[in-house]
């Protein structure tokens, strides 16, 4: 007997699946046997800090192709282990020959006698354990905000500035590093090689991991500011960077954790031609202590009510470090998510999310045409990557601003903030978005007067701001179990180049939501959208109703082919539910 | 440092994949490192009898997907082994550092002087050894030819016969079993439960598989019918089926290898409702004993030298049993072939495959329509599947005369024929196939007066024959390499539903066919078929010749799209040669 085909399984089981609190996880195996026997098979799951495993019966799905399948809920965060068995069940065997032979007429006095015993014998095991690594449901839906809290001053002034998150309706805060910033080849506004006297640095020159900037205040304040996030609702994430300033208290402590030149100097970060003078990487490799440091950094921060982490360009550390790392924070704190900032080749990207991360930056900031947003996100969004990678589409970051946003103005960031927010249930913003900023460098994207480099105080009530479309756009999503879903999206036809026509359905089909978004920030378009209504459980010119999430207008649809008009001066595109 | 997605690698790497020798193995690998380093990988390989590895270094073929291949040759029959190694070159990353820096116009001072080692460290191993099975080239390349000696006479009787088969260009002669056949319970004509006075039995009924049935003649006779047939290039394939008659030798001598019912009688085979009374199944399930004996079956017959072995139902024994058989006989005798009958369910087939059996019989038999074909053909040549099963497509076996055969007369037979010889390299007939024989049992696939139960003489010359076609089609698959491949096949556009149109073309492109076949045996059609000018290095509307290598006709073809009539009256396919 064999056991073949197991899905999902990631690359031969040594990486895990992912799934959050409460989902039932489906499992399918070809079990092959020779001859003409009854066989059963049975789904083995736990959690891996239980010593007994449950087992659910799998059914026989497709008999010819001997597919199998069993399913089983995980209500437990942390890993989960499964494993299938199977066995010829000798008296399911005998009974049905005896059954075909009394069909055929035959006698069947000598079968009667020879009856088979009832233990499970010749048990065949799928012989290793597969695992779910199962998170909370906000590692799958939630929205992000990124803020430099020292624009808006110390921890105590950004109260007002958490309730106006809260209010647009996001779930995480994510701040840049917070800790004290080197003042030993600090970075001056622009990037600068040297800082002027007032230039505060930028924050990823860290100088202590284990202590708050005193110009943001204390750590009773930064447990204060955490406190108050969550009486909003908001969770508090935290950037996670590893690397020192040339002044941090490791380069003294642990002068062997630095890598050092012949002459004695300790080498700085670079990626050739680029030096980044202000920045020391550390030497991860086989660094147990430096691991164990680390570890207890993640530990010290989710003591003082840090629940997500985003990951600084973690491709350039170590897997195995951040294998070991997530394990070892997860075995403790299940409930704790880690972001990947991982812009680099997609096989490391991948490996990354496969090593433990929750969710990973993806390339979707670079996806802009119709052909490439409906490719990308379908291979996101579909097996095998869907089993263990969530894409976190941020529509900007402090290091992207995208030639599309920067040439297409407002309408251009109306349609990013539709896309990210309803192409996946996981999406971000770094501030500054919702008030259209959109000065770069010339000839990069690179912000102009970088918030990463210098204090950047904002008018949030600045004209043709868009943040009644991020309340609007959070709020549907809250509203619109459709859209809280990762693996249920689905493109759709739409005629022309312009409009892309998406769909995303719960699985009982009670919450259905049409996405059309004019991708033209420039012009108005027109096109026939094609609605899959057999899908949907409509006849081919049934009559139904499409109310528009975003402005509440209802239009009368029929059938398959519908119009839609969308101009970017008016609006970018259609949230729209379908109303039976 | 992270080795993935390694092909060809089948289930994890627990099965070989195959080759035949003189074969590149071509393995691609991505290999994920964090960092910018300069990478190194290398395929190692030995055949399992050797010690040392050899080391063929891996080129980074895709960079954007650290998509990394390498490849070597297989000139040794056996198991052979691969895996991968791959570690940071650090020499290489710091000259690339240097160089960039340069590029840039930096000082390089401090890097020149921080040299790293030369020796290969913190190297990453796959940590897997993978199997590649090298098989004799006839292994992929032969055109069998299923005769029942006694139908013709003794042994000694059969060398004209052999001269014939050798003469219409098969390369092997496959006898089902020719061994001493029961008394009890033999069947008679046509499957009858008692046999007449003069039945000879059915072969599969074996009282001594160590034997010659004497009315076959002696061991002698079989050596010479052996050394008759080498002289004439055609090597003899014997029937291997693993069951007895119940007056076989080894009832008395090991009783306790059958299923005793509880009154003590022996249980025959049966797939309810259906019972064969004259053959006893074999309790194989870790029955060491009889496996020693089965396999010292295959040696006593490999030493009278019989180099292939069609396997009866393989299916309905233990796979661990063929898994060892087959690794115990090839590691004696890694030239002989094992072809399953495995007329079973499509994983069940393909787990045999994939267990070591050379070849395998599949579903071709009943794939009658262009869809059917197209769809079948291109899952059985493409990977997964082509790099462990090779299908020999049987045009028809004692066991199967199809409805197809049966119903389209002449034209039906050599469309089989066509078909069977060209879109596999390997394929067989049963005799009687070249007499266009196609009387049935009404309502079933059984001959009419099964040579399984009878002697049947024929008339070799008999009015109708399509020797001349099986003559003609094996010298044209002997004359063109595009036919001795297995996964080259590639199936283009003809119009309609009637005409089927596929290619074949070496490596290098020096020998094209193009094959047209109307399915239709009963009506002359006509298409246009689409020929992948592009591909083949043709302008879009430069003339070319195609040469029918069936009747020696040219035609002057243009471009893609080209004109094709065929009418079965006539000529049922066209087996055209692409000359420039």
């Amino acid at each position: 007997m064999l056991i073949l085909n197991v899905w999902p399984e990631i690359d031969g089981g040594i990486f895990p699946v992912k799934r959050e609190i409460g989902d039932r996880v489906g499992v399918w195996a070809d079990v092959v046997r020779e001859g003409h026997g009854v066989l059963q098979a049975v789904l083995k799951h736990r959690h891996e800090t239980e010593a007994r495993w449950s087992e659910v019966p799998m059914t026989l799905e497709n008999p010819g192709l001997d597919r199998w399948r069993g399913e089983f809920t995980v209500e437990r965060l942390g890993f989960h282990r499964y494993t299938i068995e199977a066995w010829e069940d000798a008296v399911a065997t005998w009974q049905e020959g005896i059954r075909r032979k009394r069909e055929a007429g035959l006698d069947v006095t000598a079968d009667l006698e020879d009856r088979p015993p009832v233990e499970r014998v010749d048990v065949t095991a799928l012989g290793r354990e597969l695992e779910v690594l199962v998170e909370p449901v906000r590692a799958r839906f939630a929205a992000w905000y990124e803020m430099f809290p020292r624009s808006v001053g110390a921890f105590r002034d950004c109260e007002a500035r958490l309730a106006d998150i809260a209010a647009m309706g996001f779930d995480v805060v994510y701040l840049p590093p917070i800790h004290p910033i080197g003042r030993v080849n600090r970075k001056g506004r622009g990037n600068a090689p040297v800082a002027g006297p007032g230039d505060p640095g930028s924050p990823w020159a860290i100088a202590d991991h284990m202590a708050v900037h005193p110009e943001l205040g204390t750590m009773d304040d930064f447990d204060r500011f955490v406190r108050a996030a969550g009486e909003l609702g908001l969770q508090v994430a935290l950037d996670l960077a590893v690397q020192c300033a040339p002044d941090h208290v490791w380069v003294q402590q642990h002068p062997d954790w630095f890598h050092r030149r012949p002459d004695g100097t300790i080498r700085c970060a670079e990626n050739p031609p680029k030096r980044y003078e202000d920045v020391y990487p550390l030497k991860l490799d086989g660094n147990r202590p430096l691991w164990e440091e680390l570890l207890r950094v993640v530990l010290f921060w989710i003591g003082h009510g840090v629940r997500a982490f985003r990951v600084d360009n973690p491709h350039t550390k170590p897997l195995a470090f951040w294998a070991w790392l997530i394990r070892e924070v997860k075995r403790r704190h299940p409930d704790v998510v880690f972001l990947a900032e991982a812009f680099t080749r997609p096989r490391l990207l991948e490996a990354l999310a496969k090593l433990g991360f929750s969710q990973s930056y993806t390339y979707f900031t670079w996806r802009n045409t119709k052909a490439e947003l409906s490719e990308y996100l379908s291979e996101l969004t579909r097996p095998p990557l869907s089993e263990f990678l969530r894409g976190n589409l941020f529509a900007n970051t402090p290091d992207i601003l995208t030639p599309y946003l920067q040439e297409g103005g407002r309408p251009a960031f109306r349609v990013r903030l539709v896309l990210a927010a309803t192409l996946s249930p996981l999406y971000g913003i770094y501030s500054g978005f919702e008030l259209c900023e959109n000065m770069a460098v010339p000839g990069t994207e690179e912000y102009l007067h970088s918030e990463k480099y210098e204090y950047r105080p904002r008018d949030w009530e600045a004209p043709g701001n868009i943040r009644a479309d991020v309340a609007r756009i959070n709020a549907i999503r809250r509203q619109n179990p459709a859209l809280q879903e990762y693996d249920n999206l689905r493109f759709l036809p739409a005629d022309g180049e312009h409009i892309l026509f998406y769909g995303k359905a719960t699985p009982d089909g009670s919450n259905v939501i049409l996405v059309a978004v004019n991708l033209d920030p420039h012009a108005a378009h027109e096109t026939t959208v094609h609605v899959p209504v057999a899908d949907l459980g409509l006849a081919e010119d049934e009559a139904y109703t499409v109310r528009d999430l975003l402005t509440d207008a209802a239009y009368a649809w029929r059938g398959s082919a519908n119009y839609v008009r969308l101009d970017p001066a008016h609006q970018v595109a259609h949230v729209l539910r379908l109303e039976r």
